[in-house]
This record gives structure tokens, sequence and C-alpha cells, in this order.
């Protein structure tokens, strides 16, 4: 029996696609693109490596060997019983998100400091009034919860704008590219908050990320602080969240949510001091984003006919 | 008589006003802070010196020897007859706007190349939808067409989002701090534009400068080409700006128009492809910005007492 690759993504571009199927016929492989998953569900579950956000492939095929997954968060794999064969290999594309997210995290804080929800409303009703107080980047105190990909490319981005200070929090203790002004540990972290204009998460969605910005982390923020999430939602407590916005003590950018999607009728679309962002962050509709993801998998895919395991292998036990 | 000096700006806070009587005072003037330059018209056409945007004193004082005016732009004052006293010296605050301007620019092109404006109106409809392609600053060709202060603190700032290149134009050739990849000169700069995906002007409103983005220019940049002014409206042709955005082929961010305020009925307003902001990229509505606007005064009151000339004088044939 021929060995069985799957490539599933909307994204993607014929020539990607043609791209990965050479790859993959190169390697011995029988390549199916898929286009829907329902329809080609038998093919799939006969797979020795599926290249998607496909969680219900991983929870039902027994065959499966490794499984990359075109997004950065794989949380929806790390529940139990995730993997129908324990021994099947996850890898993420973290790596490919770092440009359009930081871009995105800038975006929001500046939006946010040059008080542009309440322009906007002022532009719809064709008004020209202009005497709103805004603030800056520079010579504001940033911390960054989360220093991989996303909080690097952020940082290295933030710093041409002069900011006072950037603090990195981490669980190494490492400062990459030494681009931080000072590294936290995660026990240690919360000791900054005091001294934190604008506080920007990327942490993936985990057990040990789950809450950690709560009611105390932050009634701990200066008033008027920032809170900017492009990480995963389960990371703030967000009732705490809403009171303090709804107080009018913090502002927020959220692009990602406890729950999602909000419901039509969730409360929070029309919260005061909240900019919100459907989850547009670092999904693929960058061009960049879509290229470097399938240059990862390719490079990848070398490792793993090599007998090496991927290099953005993900330990399903820390969950990263 | 003794010499009388007056200082006139809204956005002055307490300790500035103080600061700024402290020093004329030491160098011997009668001050006076003035709330409203109407009412206090009398002593204004008094005085030698002027801190204040008042072209309406320029124009009828002929005591005045020196106007300090806390804006950058200074086209109010270049008319005939501008000056009462064709002598009086001309400075403005330039150099104090380049911070705030710059996180102007970069909002307004991340707002459109992630476009906001139309994400805004999902969100404002409670929808989760977020498959809008987007665009990245990483990898664009930048051209800014001015590499004065704001061009240049521009400039940096979007050098660390790695752009493909950033291009300046600007009269004398020079490349200030190299962080331009190439300068060209006003001669032959529109041999640039078909290599432009963003344009952003920050040029002032000059003989010279008027409708130099013209129907030709515009019509040489590429497809989807993103247009950003926070110089003046006058450097465009709004007219022939106005047919490219309504047949899509370009975008625009405008913070200035040919005729400000926007009149409530002005069809502008509800162009599409367009990003307004009434004004608001250099206003001192930024503490950072009325900071350096005095400090910059009170170094050219020094000059100005030791009978040089202030560092910011502007050439009032030229403009600048």
């Amino acid at each position: 029996m021929s060995r069985k690759l799957a490539v599933y993504e909307p994204f993607l571009e014929k020539r990607h696609k043609e791209k990965m199927r050479a790859a993959a016929e190169k390697h011995g492989f029988e390549v199916r693109i898929v286009d829907n998953p329902e329809e080609e569900r038998a093919f799939l579950t006969e797979c020795e490596v599926v290249f998607g956000h496909l969680p219900e492939i991983a929870r039902t095929s027994s065959a499966l060997k490794w499984i990359c997954t075109p997004f950065a968060g794989v949380d929806q794999f790390l529940k139990p019983g995730a993997f129908a064969n324990p021994e099947a290999m996850l890898s993420n594309s973290s790596g490919a998100y770092g440009v359009t997210i930081s871009e995105h995290v800038i975006m929001m804080l500046l939006d946010i400091l040059r008080r542009q929800p309440e322009y906007r409303r002022i532009v719809t009703n064709h008004e020209w009034k202009r005497d709103l107080l805004i603030r800056s980047i520079k010579d504001s105190r940033i911390t960054l919860l989360g220093t991989g990909d996303i909080g690097l490319e952020t940082a290295r981005r933030l710093k041409a704008f002069l900011p006072a200070c950037i603090n990195g929090v981490n669980r190494s203790g490492q400062n990459p590219d030494n681009c931080f002004d000072r590294i936290l540990t995660q026990d240690a972290w919360e000791q900054i908050l005091p001294e934190t204009d604008v506080l920007i998460i990327s942490l993936p969605g985990t057990k040990e990320s789950f809450h950690m910005v709560g009611e105390r982390q932050l009634s701990l923020l200066p008033d008027g602080a920032v809170i900017i999430n492009v990480g995963r939602g389960s990371v703030i407590d967000q009732e705490a969240l809403i009171r303090e916005l709804k107080s009018g003590r913090l502002q927020a950018g959220l692009d990602v949510f406890e729950k999602e999607p909000l419901e039509k009728d969730n409360p929070v679309w029309e919260l005061p001091n909240l900019l919100i962002t459907p989850h547009t962050a670092g999904n693929m509709t960058l061009a960049h984003t879509v290229n470097r993801i399938v240059e990862m998998f390719l490079e990848d895919l070398d490792a793993y006919c090599a007998g090496q395991t991927p290099k953005r292998l993900i330990d399903r036990t820390r969950g990263y």
C-alpha cells in the first residue's frame, strides 16, 4: 500500500499546491489536494502525513504519523483523546505569523492611542473635530507577554518608535536578539505591571497561560493602560477585563476572545474602551504568511522523510 | 517704552506658560499670556515678539520684529502683504511634529493595508467575518515626498517593518542619516512612481509643491498603490485623485485637503477607498509635541536675544 499524504488549506494558491504536490511525490507519497475534507474523509484517514488544520482527522485516524497545521495555535489538538494514534507527531506553523501579527498589534495600538474609534464616529458624522487628546508609543513602557516569533517581531518594530522600555516575559528568561530591555520569567512577571503602559499578549492557549491575566494582574496596571491580546482569549479573565473597561480605567484591543466567534447579540461588541478585530491578526489573508507556511512545511517534510523530527514539533504535554 | 512679548496657544499647559514667562522676563520683556487674541489686540500689536499662530497680527502690526508659530505649516504667512513690517522674521515649530505625524502615517497605512475601514463596518454590524485579503508594509516599495523631520521620522519607523525599499524625494539630493535607499530630486522624481506601492507626502504648501501630484503623476502609480498625505492638501490635485479613488485603482489616506475644514455636505466624506482624518496627524493634542514646541521657542528666544536669527527661521520667498 502506498504512503499517502493530503493537503488541505483553503488559502493555498495554485502555485503552492503544485509545489507541495511535486515535493511530496518526489518523496514517494501518493498525494491528494483536498478541497472538501468531509467528502474526502476516507482518503484522509488513510494518510501517514496530513497538512491541514484538521483536529477531527487526528482524533479518528490511526494511520496518521504526522499532522502539520498551517495555524500557529494548536489548542484544538491538546484535549484528551485528541489523537487516535498516541505516537502521531503534531507540528504547527509558528514562525509564519510574526510579520502579519506584529503589524496588527502596532495598528491596534496606534488606533487606540490616537483615539481612532472616536474619530471614526466623528468622520462618519462629517464633523471636522480635532481636539481629542492623544498618546504616543514614544516614551511608553511596554511589556510583551510572550517573546516568541510574534513577540520578537513586535518588539523589533516597536523599538523604532522609541518607547521608554520594552520588557519581555517568558519561561526561559532568555532575551532573544537582545531586543528586550529586560526579561522577566513567569514567576516574577507581575512586578512589572505597575510600570506597564502597554501590555501585549501573544501567549498560546495552554493550561499554564489560562487566566494568567486575571483580576489581580489587571488591578496592578496603572490607570489608562492599554492591553492588546493577539494570543488566545483564555489568557485573560474576560469578565475581569470587562469590568475594567466599563469603569473606563483600562483600554483594550482584542483580536481573540474566550469564546469565538462572538455571537451577534454578545454585549462584548458594544463595550466601551474596546477595539475589536474578529481574529484577523494572524490569519492567512496575507500572501507573505501563506508563502512562509508552505516553505516551512516543505522544509519539515524533507526533515520527516530523512527520519528527523519536524522543526516545529509540538510537545503535546506542554502545548507549544 | 518696554519691549513687549505675547504668548498665545490654547494647548499650552500652566507649566509651559510659567516657563515661557520666566524666560522672557529674564530677557527683559513685558510678558502677556493671551487667552483671547481679539480682546488683547491692542497689546499684541505693540509686541516686538509674538509666539502664536496669528497671521492677523503679522499683517497689521508694524512693531512686530519676530513671530514664531507653534505650527509647522506657514502657508498663511506667505501671501502678499502678510507682514506689515517687511523686516519682521517668521519662524515655525518644524521639528516638533515628526514623532506624532510619523505615528499617524503608519497608523493610516496599516489601517488601509489591513482594510480596517471595511472591518469597522463588519464589527459595527456584529459580524464575525475575517477573510478579506490584506497587504503588508513588508516588501512594499515606499516613496516619501519630503525628507524633513516628518519624512525622516517616518522612514526610521518604516524601516523596522522591512519594506522592499524606502525612497526619498527632496530638493537637495541629500540623504539624511542614510535612512533612505535612494534619494531623487524634484526634477527627476516621477521616474520612481511606477515602482511605488506607497507614496507618503509631507511637503509644505508652497508655490513649488502646488499640484505636484497631479493627474499625470497619479497615472504613473501602479494599480492598488496607496497615497498618504499629511503635508498640505494643495500638493495633490484633489479632483484627479478623486477620479482614481472612484475608479478603485488607487487608495488614499488623507489628513489634509485643498479646502479645510471639509464642509458637512462635501461629497469627499463618502468617497470609496479613502480614509479621512480631520487634520489630526500633527496638531498639539500630543503632550510630547507641545513640550518640544516650548523647548524650541525658548532656545530660539535665547538666540534672538543674543542678536542671532532663530534656528527655524522661514525664508518667506521659498516658503520653508
